[in-house]
């Protein structure tokens, strides 16, 4: 996507560098941070220089293939093992992970051109994530309509993938295809990445968007202001129930109340049929400090973390909340737009 | 109520001095206001040093007495209807606000001891506030059991009023009734009283409690978590319709959806029966800055403003939303309690 004119990737690959955009400074800074071996990348992944399922399997790929490269002839076996297990552990819950450390391992382990291979079964990752995307953009943008009210929540844009994003993808494909939309941007605390992320993406895309207080959603439904809501998913259970960014029940809950369309967007990657249900996703509580604090920049540019709470209370943190099928119109994927109970027959066909 | 182990009201006179919790200090710092005249007990107003419906009433009224004390004898009458017109200025939207000048005015302006006239009418509207709120939380205790857990949305506290409060009266009463409870505080962005106000009066007055993001609410209602909820009014229509701080609806809403009690706590002051529905009632928004920016302490304990959103995007920020009666399960006032539908009647014939 675009960034001040100039299209990126989340990150990419060259020779034997990793090129990545460091996130942790968005909005307000834009840098691109380069990793000189597997180790540094490995670093990047656990300090979320890069953060989102899809960017993270990306990087973890180009994170093997580094390491290919740089194993030495005389430990060269046990290195890329040890690598392999050093990636994995930098975000031990992240699925997409463990798919591309194991992908690239085995493409190239035994092959006569080992580095060749771990190059290309890389890129072929970054290459499938950017593809699903596009698709979900492209089934997504079907249900657009015309000068089309969206609602979303956090951020399932681009830089939490390789390049489109999910929630997000379907309305860079409509804004594409000319149609006239704008985009209500729940701000997601406490981390706020409606209000960072997703508002710096729309920007600088040059799609019309206001960023909205969480508490807001319901009264812009309510005046009929919302005709859609798209949200990523993080996790989506074999009947169809989503775990998502904390919130996402609520609102869910309102645009059924409202009689507006709720759809979660994700790549088929993000559907767990061994999870039966919602019932069977545990839910991270973080740390009440992503609540009590805040971080961002003072008028010298500075950035700064605050208390934005009373001092001698504490909080409750969950990071995410299960949205039950009922609410749910459709789940978009880069194989079709299903309904939430179509879900467990057709990708079980698949898998 | 209590501050480290101290009684204070919000807002109280001694001769001819008013004194007032510097709200826009807390929770970080607590210090009282001394105002001399009548003019600087307008700018407390005007600054937001004192806030919420029952407090600024009281304010008002004490003002209005500041005004009787200093009036000059050649002047008298002028002096006093001039500085009844400045007091009213101040924050023209807020109903308390005119009934107290009113109140203060009519009893002093024709009477042969008009300062001791005015010092006992502001008395007996601190007084008013003060038993219309223990009133609330007598009645709305009734229907707290022992253990619950209880949700609250912004700050209907004793900090909103001159003593007590509204929606939190009830958890004071309930907690002085020796009834183990624990209170959910939402933190309701963008200007996070509830992490701020309501949090900190919690604190002082040793209650269980824990802050939570507005986003987190459903969740914890799904999970069992949340036996009932209260919140405070900005104004209630005829037909039960309530307008308060933005986030409400949501509450409510989902309340609905999981079987939870919804209550509003008022006193009946609030109640406005010229206005037939929440249809009639304007919502404001303010600017975006409160959205945009965070205020807060720093390591240092210096108070300071950051930006927490992208800086190229605006946002949306309405200021209230209306809840319609059918969300809500009981209206709590200093009369009793009342379903919506019940309101006009009861209220037509007392007023």
């Amino acid at each position: 996507m675009q960034v001040n004119g100039k299209h990126y990737r989340t990150v990419w690959m060259e020779d034997d560098k990793v090129y990545l955009i460091e996130q942790n400074l968005l909005p307000f800074k834009f840098e691109i941070f380069v990793s000189n071996d597997y180790l540094e990348t490995c670093r990047a992944i656990k300090e979320m220089l890069v953060r989102g399922a899809g960017a993270i399997g990306t990087t973890a790929g180009y994170a093997m293939a580094q390491a290919f490269m740089q194993a030495p002839e005389n430990d060269w076996h046990q290195f890329n093992i040890m690598a392999k297990s050093k990636i994995e552990a930098t975000r031990p819950t992240a699925q997409n992970l463990f798919y591309a450390t194991e992908k690239v391992f085995q493409a190239a382990i035994n092959n006569a051109s080992p580095i060749q291979a771990a190059q290309a079964a890389a890129e072929r990752i970054a290459e499938e994530d950017i593809a699903a995307c596009k698709k979900i953009g492209e089934f997504g943008n079907a249900l657009i309509k015309q000068k089309a009210n969206i609602l979303t929540h956090c951020n399932a844009g681009w830089l939490a993938f390789t390049d489109f994003g999910s929630a997000l993808s379907p309305i860079y494909s409509a804004h594409a295809s000319d149609k006239d939309i704008f985009v209500y941007v729940d701000e997601t605390r406490p981390r706020s990445q409606g209000a960072r992320l997703t508002a710096w993406e729309l920007s600088n895309q040059k799609i019309p968007h206001k960023i909205i207080p969480d508490n807001a959603a319901a009264y812009f439904m309510q005046q009929g202001k919302v005709d859609m809501i798209i949200t990523g998913a993080d996790r989506i259970a074999a009947n169809g129930d989503t775990a998502n960014k904390i919130g996402t029940l609520e609102k869910a809950i309102c645009a059924k109340e409202f009689g507006i369309p709720f759809y979660i967007a994700a790549p088929s990657s993000t559907i767990d049929l061994n999870c039966k249900s919602g019932k069977n996703i545990p839910i991270e509580f973080r740390s009440d400090d992503e609540l009590l604090y805040q971080t961002g920049i003072d008028e010298d540019n500075v950035m700064r973390k605050i208390r934005v709470s009373s001092p001698d209370s504490s909080g409750l943190n969950p990071a995410f909340d299960v949205t039950p099928a009922k609410y749910i119109s459709g789940i978009i994927t880069e194989k079709g737009i299903f309904k939430p109970e179509e879900i467990n027959n057709i990708f079980k066909l698949e898998q």
